[in-house]
């Protein structure tokens, strides 16, 4: 059992639906960006700021299990879990369908910082998530 | 002054953003589309329900001015006025950044319906929308 | 009839195509934008090396008329014409489908130049478009 | 060494790219559906007409490695692999970038078909594709 750290609850906006009338997959990478930068605002943290700064977050690997497509009108919460492992940040990101909570993708994402274009440890980051390893 | 009559708070999403900083402009057509859509679930109207029923609301013409520009991290207000036109529903949609309420766009979008793919007034929509014209 | 300078043919990406079968309208925009983008480019200008260098140009006002919708499978060739207005740059940006050349969109899209934040003429644009003036 | 069956050459469309000026991760998902669906176009299937008569190919799982963005301006190809595995198609999807050849991702998709709704077998899709295994 994942123990989440933080969640979002969003809606599935029509456009994002494609000629299967399911949400198009690409647009659950959409859906767990955007709630890895709202965790990360929640934590003080912009993402546009830390680029502007010189240090880029940026996603090494990535793994999707599809389980139940979103359709339009759905609502759903995206939760996310956070380790480190070694230099990475691997959050784990799931997404349930609401109100059933029935499982709709589960994944994975490898995080590392490049700061000035170099892989390297965030000072920052690291002493605002030291709290969750 | 424009008589709103449905409003939507949204949050710019960071991947709505290109690589001038800001909201790229193809998205305020996405938050306006989605702002109608949820008007009209508020009116116990889906727009998928619709197209399955063999009726799809289209855009005929649209007009867009932008005034100020969306940014990470900026929430906003998104505002529609309605009147019907001949056959045409025509929505007023307008976006205001939060909290200043600065305008960031203001549009006009006339609809039209074709039913069973032939433009046709749709009884069920006037029905729905009558109390507003 | 439109003076155009400029002509792209593209595909539809079915991603791009919404619930009701048809591309979704937003993504006019995009093949618009990208239009531009590559007149540019044609023309020995960058966008992204542009706002690099602090001039940004951005979309003031658009103006678009949907005739045909475009669907899974479909190319289409989108045309570009220019002119001056002011300090606006006017593209009239017209699509139309392939091979029976059926108008798809029509579209104006009202331009201008911020250079460092401010409105602002953009030298080096007036020199490489004087031409089409 | 993949023994790739298909590709594709395309270019980074601006709007594509997000605030860190590289390509947002979610559209090399829409870069791959896109070469995805061109194959299957280009072995006389289309994904629309598929759908259309009861038969979806879904995504079950997708893993993606990120080795290099891709920025404006850059052209690129996508390849295609292709093996069986039990019910499922599983492509190997790489991207490289031009003309230097790169490698921009790495990424495995695998997909199984929902015949009205039901996981099964495609007999059209393992009579066209047979020949690949």
């Amino acid at each position: 059992m994942e123990k989440y750290i933080f969640s979002l609850e969003m809606k599935v906006r029509d456009y994002e639906c494609d000629l299967q009338g399911i949400v198009n997959n690409a647009n659950y990478q959409h859906y767990i960006e955007h709630t890895r930068h709202e965790f990360l605002r929640s934590e003080g943290i912009s993402f546009a700021a830390l680029h502007e700064q010189g240090t880029d977050a940026v996603v090494a690997r990535l793994q999707m299990a599809f389980k139940t497509p979103l359709r339009s009108g759905d609502s759903f919460v995206s939760r996310l879990a956070l380790r480190k492992e070694g230099i990475k940040y691997v959050f784990v990101q799931d997404i349930f369908r609401l109100p059933d909570n029935k499982p709709v993708i589960r994944s994975t994402v490898e995080t590392v910082c490049l700061v000035n274009g170099r892989l390297a440890e965030s000072v920052e980051l690291n002493e605002r998530f030291g709290k969750y390893f």
